[in-house]
């Protein structure tokens, strides 16, 4: 057999995004009491990091109005790194008030996109990044800014996002004080060779900074993207439990990666999640059954594991 | 940018075997005119190698009663190369009569699955393979005689198979006359680090003769998997229409790799199939309606193509 690929053994990190990314999407607003047990499971199955929520004004995301008190509670659980998702420096004094690990910014490299959804070009959004950048500083918190690069393989609404671009938009996050940075295929354009390509010319930028991979799986891709973006180097990958997500501008489409999906792919190639992926098909069901009426995705929920599959239980938990 | 990978601007072949692998393993018995309809618009999208059949016994598979009668009409269309499944010496007697253009002999590499599907061990297989090579040098016919080799990545029924199993059935088939061979992950165990070790160790062994990968999308790692197996060297890949197909022993799991979402993933990567995707998608909403009640699988089809994706007629026809 020829020598195994400079990643494989490694070890991995699916950042769970489902009730961020997943809950804005959908219409079921969970309640608060349900979220904290999802967390609570998610962590209890070996998931580390986790996004809660956005710091939003209520009126525009109620679905994610409790994200403060989701914080809270997640600070609790030992060696669980919390994520926010802020989208302006307003949202970033909330993330530094309650002590989030990490705030992640959304920018668009898709000028038309940003000017939609953020209603801020991609340089007003560094300048708010600088802005962050001084408040945290300021505030003594610990608490990391992740620059997140939305449409980095196309948008929907302008069609083309040159990578030129999109690297420009990496290095001026990195400038203003970004401490990470990541690059999300938001409306599913990617395909495995622009994803290493991508990437690759990523990291020359930002090193250890570049930080994640965020994909959605609206033409079956998501998987196959993740395993480029390995290639390139990329150890940190944002998923959904149930796959659930997706995106406004792409109606029916399948919505992020599925978390046990991407367990599964990610531990039967001998990469260590900490993730026992029995327990987090069963916090599946349950929070399927919470959001009874909406649409799940993935495969191994129905398929199950391979015979082959070598139980969950050899994976050391990776933060212990 | 960094180089672009050593496969980019290649051209690949998706050989559909929906026809085949497909029909065979649903319950709605297609009717011969519209196969024949279906090799003629498969054609007509760019398709330039369908397997159209098994030679087995009418009473063992009444779906594929009519393939002599299908390899003749295929046989008729300008630069189709024309494949069939044959299962022993009987089989490929009938392929070389409809003179076609391949004949494909499945072995399975675990004992288990061997016994139970095929009645035969592995070294049966390789023993009818040497038969149907004498048969065929005898004939004087021009069909090549492929060996696809199964459960390569695993088996339902005895769980793990070993790689040096499947290299030493590889040499075997070789050694008794097979002019390509392949490799199959009939259960959906294949993960894109195992197929890029295995196939990379396949192609040391038959470096050109290494023929075809063929993948299920049982746990939504199809693509993932040609990925890993267009870096492994490999341009030619199994798929059927809407992923139909399956396997008896993963009830209620997707099918083959879809050829519409395939065709988009590697004309989206600038590899040419000279498939035109937007005929293949009207192809498929057409087989759906002669299926109806089977389950299609796929994402394209519903997601659409993206606005970035440029149009299949920049595809010049491979063939031509």
């Amino acid at each position: 057999m020829p020598p195994l690929p400079q990643w494989a053994h490694a070890r991995a990190v699916i950042r769970e995004v489902g009730l961020r990314d997943g809950l804005q999407s959908i219409a079921t607003v969970l309640p608060t009491d349900q979220k904290i047990e999802w967390i609570r499971a998610a962590h209890e199955a070996g998931q580390r990091e986790i996004e809660v929520g956005s710091f939003v004004p209520a009126r525009l995301l109620p679905q994610l109005a409790d994200t403060a008190e989701l914080v809270e509670y997640a600070k609790t659980l030992p060696d669980l790194f919390v994520s926010v998702l802020v989208p302006n420096l307003k949202g970033a004094e909330r993330a530094l008030e309650a002590q989030a690990d990490l705030m992640l910014v959304p920018l668009s490299a898709s000028e038309a996109h940003s000017l939609a959804n953020l209603r801020k070009t991609p340089e007003e959004v560094v300048a708010e990044v600088a802005r962050m950048r001084a408040a945290r500083d300021a505030s003594g918190a610990k608490t990391l800014i992740e620059g997140g690069i939305g449409t980095a393989f196309g948008c929907t609404l302008q069609g083309r996002v040159e990578p030129a671009q999109v690297l420009r938009c990496m290095q001026s996050l990195l400038d203003a004080g970004a401490d990470r940075v990541s690059l999300a295929d938001t409306v599913g354009y990617a395909n495995p060779a622009a994803v290493r390509a991508l990437f690759e010319a990523a990291r020359e930028i930002a090193a250890e900074r570049l930080w994640c991979a965020h994909f959605h799986d609206t033409r079956g891709l998501a998987l196959a993207n993740v395993y480029a973006a390995l290639e390139a180097g990329l150890t940190r990958f944002d998923a959904t439990l149930g796959g659930i997500g997706g995106c406004p501008h792409a109606p029916g489409a399948s919505g992020n990666a599925a978390s046990e999906d991407l367990a599964f792919m990610l531990a039967d190639m001998d990469i260590d999640t900490g993730i026992e992926i029995e327990r987090l098909l069963a916090l599946r069901a349950r929070v399927g059954q919470w959001l009874a009426g909406e649409t799940l995705h993935g495969t191994l929920w129905r398929a199950g594991l391979p015979k082959t599959f070598r139980s969950a239980s050899r994976s050391t938990n990776l933060y212990t």
